[in-house]
């Protein structure tokens, strides 16, 4: 029998329904994790220990089971909590207490689910990384922007958390960590109480151990009923294989990867075609830094202004001073040319059931002083296409890889039903 | 010479620069203004007179002019300041005070401006009004929901203010108070730090006293240098009159308004012509208010779930029941059927500049208990046009209506002028 904490929360829910443990057992094996584990890790920027216990005690004591039956959750140091510091991984904001919960985390309470702390951010959720250390190696960076949420996770310290993603900060760090990362089709998740980076960009993120989990706290954000994911098609699937225009960046061992599970794919029966985007998609990393950069160095003029020093050099001088320098006609200029992307998508795509690509260049970066490089990103976020990174690989290291899906927006769900199928043959 | 609270911001700015009055002038006279005017129209949540002196003074002893000089401007009370209390128009933050100011607001201030006070908002910028007062009439509805803010500009309490519009919420009020009313482009302005209300189509909304001002704070938010509106076309504008489907529910004076309008604006050379969406179009309104419900109601969880009974119970039982009952299903279909209205709009527009429609059903309705009919926002929206709304009617009871003028994305700058064209015409 696994400890409480390692299990998923699909399991855990299904656990603690059945009788074989408690809402407070999950919560305790979480927190005796962190205890543990978080010196090397640190993962947490806050951990609620006692009113998460007790939390889960009153949902224990309750006569009906709600949707998540009280386990537990972590949200990215980004996102508002009423009850818990929210730092936004700046000293400008140290201690910080807002006054209500952001929209995900008050669904995510409304479902049951037990708040058990705040994870680290980058600053502002941008490049300049924070305490935690990947868990597989502590020498490595856990990825960023969501860096903590990632590594908590993926550290077995609980089972689902929230993180957001302008560029690759959801995709990088749950392929860093081995564990799974998901983003909806743009706008299906509210941002409310969630701090602005790019608006044009920005998407909640979701890390966990399961599609399973994925689906379900989706569904919990959406404030529906939960339904299950539903079986792998029993259709094999018509795959793009996108090598992006960085496919020569790439580790060898992810290129290999990436060959090797497009044959193995392709031999159970999947149709695997190449995949390449048109010319006329050459601008896109560089349209997403403009107006990202534009957005970003606007949406943070108080603190520019008010708080100047307490910026670090490195996003004082990079993407702000981008985006200061940016001219409001670079900017609309740029978001004309990636709408005029996203609308022949449908076309590109033809009868391509989803992308496989690459969730990162490859293992973990060495160091903790970077979160490791964006540009898969910078393609492939401003598209707005629901993505997922699976854990399916391991690099030369022993550390884990991530093959990363995407598909056309407004299919998430039937993603989850081919990233099932992806995993059963590359798994198996 | 009129009062320094009576000038526009473009006059107010370039007297100072001429030394013919000072910033300090500007702001006391707003402030004797809100003295004698406020216990009538009641527009302010908090005003702040003394920081407000105190900074235009330091704004007048600096060596350089800013581009905005010193003068005074309004946020609608659900856009956090962190020096002034902003309460979202709810008694659930009552007195709260936010750690940052807005983006807009930050920009503004970068700019040299003043802010001289918070404007009342319905509750969450919805449909619960506040204590507001139409300075035309105080039996009247100044309009909502940023009323404060429209009115404030209306009566000379400041030149100008910051609204919202998530459906009729900036051109509406604009109207009624007899002002100009500004919404841009979607997307063109940053929302961080303005509570959402449904992020799909909220938009920061200007109000002011002349198109001069509208695209001088168009400029600053913009963080661009100002540049000049530029004289109207030579070439008289192509002009699609746009009766709505609601033409039979707007008052007479209104219908007789526009018919006149487009008449002038013919003989001066315009070309109009009538201009109807086609039936595809027939469920915008309702697509809007799927579409702004579901996403309405999963932001306010958190208030919803722990302040239940301090949420008025039209809002609870209308848009936030209305959203919990939204399926997922309902709301992507919506916003799939918007975009797709929104993505043949260039070839309905064809060659016409702009259109005209009205900017509210006719005069402000009588009684503070609602804020007026928003129809015809829930059909422009969603369409995400920027828009414009001019003070150029006066109704039968000697009260203002307004003309609106809407045209394609990313034209904003084009707009203006043309609406100098319709203004040199309409009030000559």
């Amino acid at each position: 029998m696994r400890n409480p904490n390692e299990l998923t929360a699909t399991e855990a829910i299904a656990a603690i329904g059945s009788g074989s443990i408690t809402a407070q057992d999950v919560v305790q094996a979480c927190l005796n994790r962190i205890e543990e584990r978080e010196p090397v890790v640190g993962a947490w920027a806050h951990v609620a220990g006692e009113p998460a216990l007790a939390n889960a005690a009153s949902v224990d004591a309750a006569p009906e089971q709600t949707a998540l039956a009280g386990i537990p959750f972590a949200a990215k140091d980004i996102i508002d909590s009423h009850d818990m510091p929210t730092g936004y991984g700046s000293p400008i904001y140290d201690g910080h207490r807002p006054i209500w919960d952001a929209a995900c985390i008050a669904l995510t309470r409304a479902a049951g689910g037990t708040l058990l702390g705040k994870t680290i951010t980058t600053e502002f959720a941008n490049l300049t990384p924070g305490k935690t250390a990947n868990p597989h190696d502590p020498a490595r960076t856990p990825g960023g922007s969501s860096s903590g949420s990632a590594a908590a996770v993926g550290d077995f310290m609980v089972p689902f958390s929230f993180g957001t993603q302008t560029s690759q900060s959801t995709i990088r760090p749950a392929a860093y960590c081995g564990i799974h990362g998901y983003c909806p089709t743009q706008g299906d998740f509210r941002m409310s109480g969630v701090r602005e980076a790019s608006g044009s960009f920005d998407r909640l993120g979701l890390f966990a151990r399961s599609i399973e989990d994925i689906s379900l706290v989706r569904d919990v954000l959406l404030r529906r009923p939960v339904q299950p994911v539903g079986p792998a098609s029993e259709t094999p699937p018509r795959i793009g294989f996108c090598r992006t225009n960085l496919w020569d960046s790439f580790e060898p061992a992810m290129r290999n990867a990436m060959e090797d599970a497009a044959s193995r794919l392709s031999a159970a029966g999947a149709r695997v075609r190449d995949f390449a985007f048109p010319s006329s998609f050459d601008r896109l990393a560089d349209a997403h830094r403009w107006v990202s950069s534009f957005e970003f160095a606007r949406n943070f003029t108080h603190e520019y202004e008010q708080h100047h020093d307490l910026i670090s050099p490195r996003l004082r001088d990079g993407r702000i001073a981008d985006g200061m320098g940016c001219s409001f006609e670079t900017y609309r200029d740029s978001r004309a040319y990636l709408a005029n992307c996203r609308a022949i998508l449908p076309e590109l795509f033809g009868d391509i059931d989803f992308l496989i690509t690459p969730s990162a260049f490859g293992e973990a970066t060495t160091g903790l002083d970077t979160t490791g490089p964006t540009q898969i990103g910078s393609i492939f976020t401003p598209l707005y296409l629901p993505c997922l990174s699976l854990p399916v690989f391991t690099g030369p290291n022993g550390l884990p890889m991530g093959l990363q899906l995407l598909s056309l927006p407004d299919t998430d769900e039937c993603l989850f039903r081919q990233a099932r199928w992806v995993e059963n043959h590359l798994t198996a």
